[in-house]
């Protein structure tokens, strides 16, 4: 059984088609991967979610360990038991919810202590920490614990955060080796950093391609640096990393983001939108963003994508996800949550499709012009 | 087709075992109808919800009627299609809903004039726009508006409501009969009243068989007068109906009173209980019931009920749903209502084969005696 291989079976321009194999499944490529933050893509049955497609669903670190906790979970026969999905899993680090939700960081160079945002109880998260938290959760893809560097970030600002991760990737690399039953089936991803500039995401893409891991991140986008700067910092790092490692954008993002990025060679994704999305009652076509709180969907016979094949858009209309969302009833987000998934798993099997045909650019260009985004990106 | 046919198949005691047969499909009795509301069995699927083996649901006219309406419904296709239920539903008459939800209410011998608790907006419930109502939605099994007499009233009080009851039950069967389209594949149940009171109840139901109805149910129960006089009323009004038509205890009930109910010769109930204990952490099992938000099942591997053959029970333990219901996930809802009412379901089938087998009393003990309830009742 292969622990990690990653194989790219056809290229189009600087994108790439493949598949990552691993112990407890295959992962084509490019992917997109759902977010289970507390152990449930929220609103789904883990039956549902791989039925869209997904292969693989990421796991929040953060949230894990502090409620249940991750010896629990451990002592519970690990996460894929926990939660009932016995495919690969992703877990982020914490780091970036660590910024985002905890109360009180105080940061060191030996890791950060915070407070917990349910219950004020001060919790720690270093490096060696972090790939524990992983470990005992069972992951199959472990991330290494990075500083999510803020934006806007001066240049000194980005460089000094950039080496303090550089500096928790090495030690991460070294926690993750010294668990030998679980280093021999699971991976371990850096994360570059850098900010938005390019020299600095040069550097660290050197740093950890120096220390060595089975694939890289690519961190700290998507935090309000717009579409334009992201796409510009993935042409300044992708190039710098290594053909034969799969590439994963961070946190992102809405369709047009993740067809420019594929463009630009990513090979994966996670992003919370289709689910939060889901349960805000917006729906995405493939004729753009639908609304379905609004009252001009509420004698509509239609489904929300005529050409989507879930279960969601061949059993119900607009007018009874309408009628859903205002009566607040628990089936709105589901079933909308279940469509957002799958319309997500289809562009990404749409992408593949386009790669392996080498028609991306046609693709792009068709998927983009439906949606009403600029062609361009 | 069969517009409508009910066969005892085996009795045992005052308890029967049989089938209804409609257009939409068969209903072996007693059977217990999950509550759809607002046009969803909340947080389930209907696929799932059949899958659980509910053969009917109800919905409810009072909900239907002010939102989405039930005009709007009939245009979109009937209620079958707008929900996804392609097997019988029966609709209660909204006169339940207009006394515990609307309000002003103002009650007249033609009916009952409300305001919507959710705008405010007036609208009006007569017999005859009730049989409209459901007809707009397509029904398959009607019911009469009637006035459900509150608990406790005097005699005189019980006596004039039921008698109001009475009045609108004729003119409930007026008006189905005029809808020909409609009345050729639905059927119409009367309901007995009459309070706690013996010979009113005797009243009610020698009026409705004059009247003629093709199942009769017994209202105005578990309103508050407790398991014991619920008992009585039951004892009191069964031998006064036909054998030949099913028996339908309306709002009724927990599993005892489930059981207790079909040893004294009831076919059908519905209820909330289950679905709504779903959202407030309560789960139903073998060996009584199980609060999730309780600490001491956030250690447990064990699933809710180890005889139970659902997904939550086969694939979850005790932890992972306390988790979900302390992470306030959407999952939690929606795996205890899959097994709460899989647990519904599975007591409906284990009484029809106890029926059928001559067994009723030997099962009723055991499964009260492990619920920890009083054998006797």
């Amino acid at each position: 059984m292969s622990r990690f291989s990653f194989d790219i079976e056809a290229t189009d321009g600087a994108a790439r088609t493949g598949r990552i194999t691993m112990a407890r499944g295959e992962i084509r490529t490019p992917a997109f991967m759902p977010v289970g933050t507390a152990a449930s893509v929220k609103a789904m049955l883990p039956g549902a979610v791989k039925q869209t497609g997904a292969e693989i669903i990421l796991a929040n670190v953060y949230h894990l360990m502090l409620r249940p906790g991750a010896e629990r979970i451990a002592r519970l026969g690990g996460l894929h038991k926990f939660m009932n999905w016995p495919h690969p899993i992703l877990t982020d680090s914490g780091g970036y919810q660590v910024y985002s939700l905890a109360k009180l960081r105080q940061i060191n160079p030996d890791g950060v202590v915070f407070q917990s945002h349910i219950d004020g109880a001060e919790h720690m998260l270093s490096p060696e920490r972090a790939i524990e938290v992983q470990r005992l959760l069972g992951a199959d893809i472990v991330m290494v614990l990075d500083e999510c560097t803020p934006f806007p970030a001066s240049h000194d600002e980005a460089q000094a955060s950039m080496e303090l991760s550089m500096g928790w990737a090495e030690r991460s690399k070294t926690a993750f080796e010294a668990g030998a039953d679980h280093a021999a089936k699971a991976a371990l991803f850096g994360i570059v950093q850098g900010g938005t500039y390019g020299d600095l995401r040069k550097r660290s893409a050197a740093t950890l391609q120096e220390i060595g891991f089975d694939g890289l991140a690519i961190g700290g986008l998507a935090v309000g640096e717009g579409q334009a700067a992201m796409f510009e910092v993935l042409e300044a790092t992708i190039p710098e990393l290594a053909t034969g490692k799969p590439r994963y954008l961070m946190g992102v993002g809405k369709p047009d983001d993740l067809i420019g990025a594929v463009r630009r060679g990513v090979d994966m994704f996670d992003c919370v939108l289709p689910t939060r999305s889901g349960r805000t009652a917006q729906a995405f076509t493939r004729t753009g963003p639908l609304n379905l709180k609004n009252a001009r969907h509420r004698d509509d016979p239609a489904p929300l994508d005529a050409d989507c094949g879930c279960a969601t858009c061949t059993e119900y209309s607009r007018a009874y996800l309408h009628h859903l969302v205002r009566a607040q009833e628990i089936l709105a987000p589901m079933l909308l949550s279940l469509h957002n998934l799958h319309f997500y798993q289809d562009l990404m099997a749409g992408l593949r499709a386009a790669i392996s045909e080498s028609r991306l650019d046609d693709f792009a260009s068709d998927f983009l012009g439906a949606l009403g985004s600029p062609k361009a990106s």
